[in-house]
């Protein structure tokens, strides 16, 4: 008879969070709520926020109502950068997301996977970085361990692992390459 | 030494939502909870409230809870439409649903990109255009500036951008052409 | 002048839940909202609640906060499966979950279709096996009728539809065949 899935001995107790059980507990009941709160659209008070549990936030970083994330000591942003509304950042490992860079409405950042081939599925980690400038489209999934160097774009709806080009713009599920990112200097706004 | 994105210096200040910051507030505050409340049944108190904030929206049109609204005098609901569960029509612009246009659940409507070669990432806006007796399907992606025609469908899970022909079936991430859309003029209704 | 869509004469009375008007209120209304609540880390009252209203749930299930079931009597869920965060199932008709089975955040477990061949959009349903072992990743999207053999593997953000082979590892939108599952005997858990 083949081996067979077993979850009932699926074991993380080897996991340490990194805070003691009565921070994860307040960030849960308390934090995680109030970061997340719709009715509050203040970036601010979110920065302050996540910095209270131990999260490196950058100057001037725009972060929208609905936001989740895991375990904020374990994120780290940049200078700037932006987190859309609903945005998950899923981080049972280290999330760095680099100054300048966009993450969008929705989008799914997973640090979780498992190792399908063991019977207990054991739990299995992959940091995520999102480089400076980098943008990870409205309701895309980066995948455990992806990469987003420098000026890379995930496309709205993308899943995206690896590591993805300096400046490469990709889209699909799987995301692909299409072509790289030609940033003008002038950087004039014109409305369309 | 190559140019930056720069976030610090994004400026949207030309863009004008078409109401004064009151309204929009009392939306962001007020209507726009009503309408995505999730104990609220009712169709006809979202069309109401909807149309309160100067929405388009024809007769017997069907909205289910958690819908999310951005600006709801930039849409457009034409007769017996249906919105479903979850669905997040972020209009920055115009929305248009046709009539018998079919948005399912959890779709995502996406007005707004930003130019990825500016160094200031100047937003872009692309009004969307679902046709009459259309069809989102349930988690689709619409990207800004896409033109569903009449009878067209985007499956469940696909990510469409650009123009969809008349009943033209589409799925997949990117969307492409399945097939086309019979549509049988007797209409039994047969459970299956 | 070709035939056009219409909503008006959309016809689902032929569709019965199963279960009288009252209990599908106190679902609605009750019994549904303290399944979602995020602040309610427990499983074993999550299971009590689905099990009051008629599911089979067995034991050690663990069921995580934000999900979402439509009708709990028409759910099935076998010993030490995993219901993960916001994982939301849209059952009009019959979902069933095997032992040991893995549905993680976010995916949607879809039962609902539409005839678009038919004017009035008949309502079509279809059922959704989850084999013993199998694992709906992150954000995937499971279609009307989907079954996913024991031990099958639908990756994260994939769109899943038909029957995915037993131990078969499928990715993508539309989520095709990568490779087979091996299973270790062995289930040594080593931290990665």
């Amino acid at each position: 008879m083949p081996p067979t899935v077993d979850l009932s001995r699926f074991d993380n107790s080897w996991y340490r969070p990194g805070r003691p059980f009565w921070v994860q507990s307040l960030w849960f009941f308390l934090g995680q709520p109030l970061l997340r709160a719709s009715l509050n659209p203040s970036s601010s008070l979110r920065r302050a926020l996540l910095r209270l549990f131990g999260a490196h936030v950058g100057r001037g970083v725009v972060i929208k109502p609905g936001v989740r994330v895991k375990y904020p000591w374990l994120l780290r942003v940049g200078d700037y950068a932006w987190i859309g509304e609903d945005a998950w950042i899923d981080n049972l490992a280290l999330v760095s997301i680099g100054a300048n860079a966009c993450i969008s409405q929705a989008a799914y950042l997973c640090t979780g996977n498992h190792d399908w081939s063991d019977l207990h599925f054991a739990l299995k980690l992959g940091p995520i970085d999102i480089g400076d400038g980098a943008w990870v489209g409205a309701r895309a999934v980066i995948c455990p361990g992806t990469k987003l160097s420098e000026g890379a774009v995930a496309s709205a709806g993308s899943v995206a692992s690896g590591e993805l080009q300096p400046n490469g713009i990709y889209a699909g599920n799987p995301a692909t390459l299409l072509r790289h990112r030609q940033l003008r200097s002038t950087g004039t706004i014109t409305p369309r």
